[in-house]
């Protein structure tokens, strides 16, 4: 398995394009994306905890319910929640109209800038999938989008995930993708993933917008298994703000035409897709943390010696998500106090007389700073300590000496500029 | 039922005095406080539910079991946690030092500022509390406290609320102290309490210190009681920063000097006491937000029309608590689509479709302004809801539409401040 340059469209066989609609004025950078793949995808998808969805999320998770998919439409600027029945009708009509679009491109006769010729003639209505984010409870002005779908559609290319990746941020700071290649059954399979996601971001589901292509030949139920499999302890161990979103999805959508045999069942093949998923998952979670709102600091946080995996993650997402340790990290400060305080109202159990703390470097050389020895202070080098903390990356190890499981959890420092970004986000 | 000045001693019996002993060298305040009851009294707790607890709350949860105490001293600087067993060793040296500071004050023959005479000759060790604020981690230099315990002692007066309210604040910037009269079985009872607390504070216990006095004659039984079910809706309703402290507690003490027949079950009496009570701890829980670590806006959510009292309260913990909400109004923003969204992430159930929700001024006569009118956006006047947001005291109105109960949680803004006060405290 490696690592490759590209995002949704490294998969054979998908599409992408962004534009700048204008539905939000003050943008100045694309604010619609569309991703289509050649020929219908075997899809699954999970979807925010939170009893206020968006309308696009309603929508979305009705269409996946046949687990089938061919393309989807992304708009920023509005979050179509909170926007009752207009907002379902607005739903509707996007996806409309990128079906629509997509289908005269192709009737057209026209020809994708790699030459091959667009094979969604008869995409279905229902195989659209729609997202949106932004403001709550405003209704996306559609008809600038309907007004340029065309371009949108006719845009589509192969390098077009240069584009969409750049449409779908918001308060992003750096665009989110990557991709990965793997062998299985002896095929080449790529996967693929463009994501936004910086505020509002919490640990009760795979946060965001997250769009995960992929060219493995894989059914329905092994592909459900996967991405479930795989947020666990990726999407669902990132913590922003600690605030759940109304339009979180994570979709994936799968075409099949990197011709391996058809994963079906558990085994090797499903093992090494599963393993591609997880690194292309946590290495978005990781950006997503790194570029929390306002922050200066990804913080990574490891479990060690727990009884079991759960309790692990559990305590790493507890201290990940304390505002405390988030603002200690934030000062530079080696305030592992808040780091047990965290742990211990968490709700898992673990012995305080029992664990360890260490901060370790990821930049200079692994360079560790024990300041927490089996639940009591430990004379150490607040020099060495201040350097440490003031890299970009700051691991927090902890050790339960309880058993032998481990977990990880990401967030980042909570900072002057989150307040500010969220201060005044509406207006 | 009526506020009357004072504090900790302004029931009967109670005297108080803080001084500064110098634990922490630079604290130009008080730091160490120290409260007596003339005669033992009836005693109840509530302390943190975290797992990792202070020695000082652990010292004093297991001295609350036979429902007796008749002094506490409190420290702040240290917070005692996270020290082992010396720190265990620490918590029971100041208790013991001011136990025999006490008893030597009694016997010297000394005459209390009001020419009352002292009558705490056979002090019990047991009967004294210890609390702790401050770090966790590092040991209380109690060797500075014995060494000024008697300065402490024989400070004792009815005025010394005023020294014993400063000595207890950390990250405060307003003393908390409240005191209530009101009339049982003919008698005249007055309840005094102070408290600290400003921020690692959250929804899961009594957070803070918080001591409360009373010269009620009440069994012990009916005084844990009242206080449990009085911090149902007053501390448990408040949030500063979701932290939930290693070192919460909230102990009330009453020695019957009010002389009114003693409470021994349910009944008026009961239900007078518990009234002011809960007059007394609202007005205080209200202080504790207010004062949240750099907080300039009071936030007191008030959910109506709900099915039940813990709906009510459960939905208005969520918005007060919710990060982006509370950035929100530190910039003056009616984005009330964060507040849908916290309500939908609480876990409760409810209609977003048939929510509303208004903003009330607590200054400017009630004016109200109605932001979201069943689930969806509504036009409304923003100039005058900025002015509403600029107030100290933001009052936020939901609207269930699905029964009759109802229930408030009081948070704050978050804010820069906060973000500077917690990035550098330990140093």
């Amino acid at each position: 398995m490696e690592f490759i340059d590209g995002g949704v469209t490294a998969p054979q066989g998908f599409y992408a394009n962004g534009i700048r609609s204008g539905i939000k004025a003050s943008r100045t950078k694309e604010d619609t994306a569309l991703v289509v793949s050649q020929i219908p995808c075997v899809a699954a998808g999970v979807f925010t905890k939170n009893l206020v969805k968006a309308e696009t999320v309603k929508l979305t998770r009705k269409r996946i319910e046949n687990h089938r998919a061919q393309a989807f439409i992304v708009n920023v600027g509005y979050a179509n929640a909170c926007t009752g029945e207009e907002g379902a009708k607005v739903a509707l009509r996007e996806a409309k109209a990128a079906k629509e679009a997509l289908v005269r491109f192709a009737q057209n006769g026209s020809v994708l800038e790699d030459g091959q010729k667009p094979q969604w003639q008869n995409l279905e209505e229902d195989d659209v999938f729609v997202c949106s984010t932004g403001v709550i409870g405003q209704q996306v002005p559609v008809q600038i989008i309907e007004d340029h779908i065309d371009e949108l559609a006719s845009g589509l290319s192969k390098k077009g995930h240069e584009k969409a990746r750049i449409a779908i941020m918001t308060t992003d700071t750096k665009y989110k993708e990557c991709a990965v290649r793997t062998t299985i059954g002896g095929k080449t399979v790529t996967i693929g993933t463009m994501a936004k996601g910086s505020g509002m971001i919490h640990i009760n589901m795979g946060t965001m917008l997250g769009f995960i292509t992929t060219d493995c030949a894989i059914n329905a139920e092994m592909l459900e298994k996967a991405l479930r499999s795989s947020i666990e302890g990726t999407y669902n161990c990132v913590s922003v703000d600690g605030d759940t979103s109304t339009n979180d999805t994570l979709v994936i959508l799968a075409n099949g035409l990197a011709g391996n045999e058809e994963i079906t069942g558990p085994g090797a093949d499903f093992d090494a897709f599963l393993e591609a998923l997880n690194a292309l998952n946590t290495k978005i979670a990781r950006k997503i943390a790194a570029d929390g709102e306002g922050a200066e600091h990804l913080l990574e946080c490891t479990v060690t010696g727990a009884k079991d995996t759960e309790t692990a993650r559990a305590l790493a997402k507890s201290v990940i998500s304390s505002s405390l340790v988030k603002a200690a990290f934030f000062g530079k400060d080696a305030n592992w106090g808040r780091i047990l305080c965290a742990m211990g109202y968490s709700g898992q159990f673990f012995s305080p007389e029992k664990c360890s703390v260490s901060f370790k470097s990821a930049a200079s050389g692994g360079m560790m700073v024990k300041v927490c020895d089996h639940g009591a202070d430990v004379a150490f080098d607040e020099d060495k300590a201040k350097i440490l903390l003031s890299e970009e990356e700051v691991n927090i190890l902890i050790e339960l000496e309880d058993g032998n499981a481990s977990g990880t959890a990401w967030g980042c420092d909570l900072t002057y500029e989150y307040v500010k970004i969220n201060g005044d986000y509406r207006t």
